[in-house]
């Protein structure tokens, strides 16, 4: 039985290579007739997706699923337009492939430059969310990757639906439909086999949890690129305009509560004035938020739990977060080196010291001064749509769109020039 | 006895952890600081140096290590010399780490750019060759990444001088030391427990032979950089200029057989001249190159030996090659995807259109038109020095210089945004 589930995932996986042959050869002009004709036919076969999540749905509230699991796996008629949409944004983008750059002339008159390329196949591992169905296989189509799709089995029928018209998309214009292909068994295994396949995977995503991916990262033979776990900081510096820090604080924290850019950890230097806890307070009641904090934070706020270490390393993604009174810059930057998870922080400050301080120190995918957490976001940077943000440090940081999805090769142009 | 292995490279990886927080601080100024002091060391106690060789060279010969090795293990006062001014050379470079680009303000106001950053604790794994150990240091603190240095038990009495230097340039200054450790233990678990440091090491270069990198890539629980192994390709075009192709032939193939840039492939289209093949059985009996061949290379070559797949796939590193006659440069294309190591091919050709096909489609880390692999070097790149040379797609493909060495993130300066 493992055997045949090992097969069947390699046999997708040659497929998936051998497409990538043809897809790195397209032309923008062809790749972008691809996603134009996937656009056209999701619009026209809406009816189709939208009566398959209702399956999926159904079963889902027989299950009992929570209602925000069940709010990221409905599919309305807007939210398939919507879908649809993203489609020509993409179009629009730079094809990031093949562009030649650096190009510079040696001493010898070798001209060397660099050109960039697809990574070849790519793979994603996600759960409830049949929108990532689309926007992973545009954004692998763009920019000549293959990809193999392991969905969550709460949206298999949706999932279903969406990449049976990606592919009549491809073939229908005559190139190679296994350019995406779909990993229709959700199973716990094959998960586990598709992690396996180093020779055949160049880059394998996960994205949802970080249950999920604290276990990719843990398992798997290929490559990994590393998304999404945000335990954000937001430090409120002794000289930050407090009204700014408290429409900042509510937004970071409250504006999307289950989202990895969100606030989870409250910095506050212990020389801010008492306007600021008053307003915090109110922020706090308002939205019933639960705090972990210090002894200095129980004397400002109330009915605070005290926090544990494990509290401070915690990504909430709820109306929960943990906070610290510190003594200053020197002691929130300690903190977010001990607890973030390299995410996005926060400094909110009018020392222009200690901005610039905050800027060079914190060492995370996004460093914001006088911002909000929120703004971590591919769509937001200008990259049109993402794949996920990157919290590790090789191959790409941050949001991870169009040009992360590539690497390069020198191309370099003699004349017979042999190497002394 | 396993447990306290673990525990001293648990401790030392701790270390080197730490001071990069320190390093990661200092100005270019700092850190140029520091590569001076390393060069008027090395040069003043070159003899300390030369001395601790002479004990590995005694040993090595005394197990009968082969002439290669031998010379790669040397020292010389010439190669002392060589090496310390490797060390201005690195000094005269920009500093890789603190660049801001790419800066943009959006519509919000916010402005958003990149800033490079070290990647943190870097490692490496390598053979015989103490020059290795100065290189990769004086990349490292360059690049402000600590590092961790785990080389050849051959060479261990070198590497324990060199570190030794290096370590008491930094301290002389008033900087940490652990930014440079060796580890002396050079038994063959002390590599697999480096490779199980999760957490600590954030990129692991693995540095010698397929073997050695191979098992690196294999057992790593840490992001390893793939370096260096090379079944590189020259593909003679039917438009090409003989003696160019010769020319270049002779030198990809003879000029260091020992490198990963050597030609170990030679693909010729059937339409060539018989005036190449003479001209070519001259070079194969002047340097008496064993030849690996198909049945049309054993109608135009002496003593030709029947090519098996596993001898086209293989990295001679020696003056022996696999050869095919080919129908043209489809065939030559499809040759190099299937049997590569993707580091060098080049293309022997007047065609434009091929020229062009070949540098599309062939996916490669340096893919050449008319000149020699052998160029495929950091040092010839402009890059100054080199840490080894990548064949993987992911983070950084080809000579891994100072550039490379680093990650960077986003910097956002707001002035109170929020997201809607």
């Amino acid at each position: 039985m493992e055997q045949s589930l090992r097969q069947s995932l390699e046999s997708i996986a040659i497929k998936s290579k051998n497409a990538n042959r043809q897809l790195s050869k397209l032309s923008s002009k062809e790749k972008n007739s691809i996603l134009s004709n996937i656009k056209k036919n999701i619009i026209l076969k809406a009816d189709e997706i939208i009566k398959a999540n209702l399956i999926d749905m159904d079963n889902a509230k027989k299950i009992g699923l929570k209602e925000g699991v069940l709010d990221r796996l409905l599919l309305t008629e807007n939210r398939v337009r919507a879908m649809a949409e993203s489609v020509e944004t993409l179009i629009d983008l730079k094809d990031p492939v093949g562009n030649i750059y650096d190009m510079r002339t040696l001493e010898n008159g070798l001209i060397v430059g660099k050109k960039t390329v697809p990574i070849g196949v790519l793979a994603i591992i996600y759960e409830a969310r049949p929108n990532v169905t689309l926007d992973a296989s545009i954004l692998a189509i763009k920019s000549s990757n293959s990809l193999i799709l392991r969905g969550g089995k709460e949206a298999i029928n949706s999932n279903i639906s969406i990449v049976k018209i990606i592919r009549e998309s491809i073939s229908e214009l005559g190139y190679d439909e296994n350019m995406i292909c779909l990993i229709e068994d959700t199973t716990r295994e094959s998960s586990v086999e598709l992690m396996k396949l180093k020779g055949y995977i160049d880059l394998l995503i996960p994205r949802g949890s970080a249950s999920l991916i604290n276990s990719v990262i843990e398992n798997s033979k290929v490559p990994v690129l590393e998304t999404g776990v945000g335990n954000c900081h937001v430090y409120v510096d002794s000289s930050a305009k407090i009204e700014m820090a408290l429409n900042i604080i509510e937004n970071a924290k409250t504006s999307r509560i289950g989202v990895c850019n969100a606030m989870e950890s409250l910095l506050v230097s212990e020389d801010i004035s008492d306007n600021f806890y008053e307003g915090l307070q109110k922020i706090i009641n308002q939205y019933n938020i639960i705090i972990h904090g210090c002894e200095k934070t129980m004397d400002k706020i109330n009915n605070v739990i005290y926090a544990t270490d494990e509290d401070y390393g915690k990504e909430y993604l709820d109306y929960e977060m943990s906070m610290k009174v510190v003594s200053g810059i020197d002691e929130a930057i300690d903190h977010i080196y001990r607890y973030s998870t390299n995410h996005s922080e926060v400094i909110i400050t009018e020392n222009y010291e200690n901005a610039m301080k905050f800027l060079n120190e914190v060492d995370s995918a996004c460093v914001y001064v006088n911002a909000s957490s929120r703004f971590t976001d591919g769509g937001i940077f200008g990259f049109g749509a993402e794949i996920g943000i990157s919290t590790q440090k090789l191959h790409a940081r941050g949001p991870v769109g169009l040009n992360e999805l590539t690497s390069s090769k020198y191309v370099i142009l003699g004349s017979g020039q042999v190497r002394e």
